[in-house]
């Protein structure tokens, strides 16, 4: 796997910790990552989460020769975020042969909770190369 | 409301229905839309529902002088995308006075599904200006 | 499998359709199916998807020598039910090999949609008797 | 409100807690709630989540002549159980003017972790009586 995150280069995501029991990124509020009313958009929400359980659970499998993709995901929205920064702190909750499944938070810079989220994660063989 | 949305030009959303029993958007797939593996980013398929259940509910409601608010959402990924277009269209099966309820697709260039979804979203008076 | 269900039996399902393109189960609405305001308890429809569902998928699945184990339920409730019948209507939106995910309805007698869901299963070999 | 919950009594819910930050129902597993593999059935599991939360969260706005919704519920099941007794402990993470957000955990007789769930309750004031 190539390490680079294309779409994480986009949006900012800052890897702070891979640990599954304590895994985290930040991302710092610019305009464009806001919606309409000048609150960072959901989706930014969504993305970090998915970003940094999706990494971690890749690293803790790899040397399995497994992959890790992401299956389904609930998230409920608390408290919007106008500036600062959004931090996401995941924890994998079960780790099985077949399936991870993480619960994550969402904070604003001041700690607050402002979202909490719900990420499943199939666990699979990697795919052989010829 | 500033019309505009940041985030989706940063992703490049192109608004094609706003029509709450058919709405839709479609983003071409570009290398800084992928994660690791050359997949477009679960979090791309989660901000595109998000942001057109958003601004269907918006547009819908902002005549009654309210305005409109992500609760909650949930996803399940069936199969990704690599290349093409990505395509959102989303159906409001509730539309109650406090509470709109949305289910979505997430389709590929081929019409194949690739996610499913559900969103939630409250609906409140705006706020007053002063 | 025994193709009894314990807990159907206790809250009365009928079962109508194991059809995975229109799998249906319906229940009569009695007190003991209840909550404190007299409307039927949220945790009845989330039953109700997750046995037809869990039935159907089963069998779809069995002549291949392979079980079904739900592994995560998404539902967002309508309108409450009062009086008449609990109808569940789903559909299996993909068909893998190790992961099934349906989306469900909750209808009234009137036909009125109450809750929508969505259930993801995985499919795994049957464990072997020895 | 009638405290009498009668679906809690089909099912055998115990109420331990209905503190906000630490809310405990628990049941006995017996045959009748079980799916054909013998296991507890995840309808009860998720019966269990809402009638704790929506009771505690009842209790904790019945004050202010408010009244608790479910208005969505997401969970995920990690583990089955088939002895002993199911317990369910949650917490309010989130308690708003018009929505409340819990989250859950599922234990078996052991401590161990069978599922993780997310509730949100919409509070409304309560209907007036003629």
């Amino acid at each position: 796997m190539d390490p680079r995150s294309p779409f994480d280069e986009l949006i900012g995501t800052e890897w702070i910790s891979d640990d599954p029991d304590d895994a985290r990124v930040r991302v710092e509020v610019r305009e464009e990552l806001c919606q309409p009313m000048g609150l960072v958009h959901g989706g930014l929400f969504s993305s970090l989460v998915e970003s940094i359980c999706s990494r971690a659970n890749y690293l803790a499998v790899a040397e399995e020769g497994k992959v890790a993709m992401g299956q389904s995901h609930s998230i409920s929205f608390l408290r919007p975020i106008t500036e600062g920064f959004v931090e996401v702190r995941a924890r994998a909750r079960h780790r099985g042969r077949s399936t991870w499944v993480w619960d994550a938070e969402v904070l604003d810079s001041e700690g607050r909770l402002c979202a909490i989220a719900q990420f499943n994660v199939a666990v699979r063989p990697a795919p052989q190369r010829g």
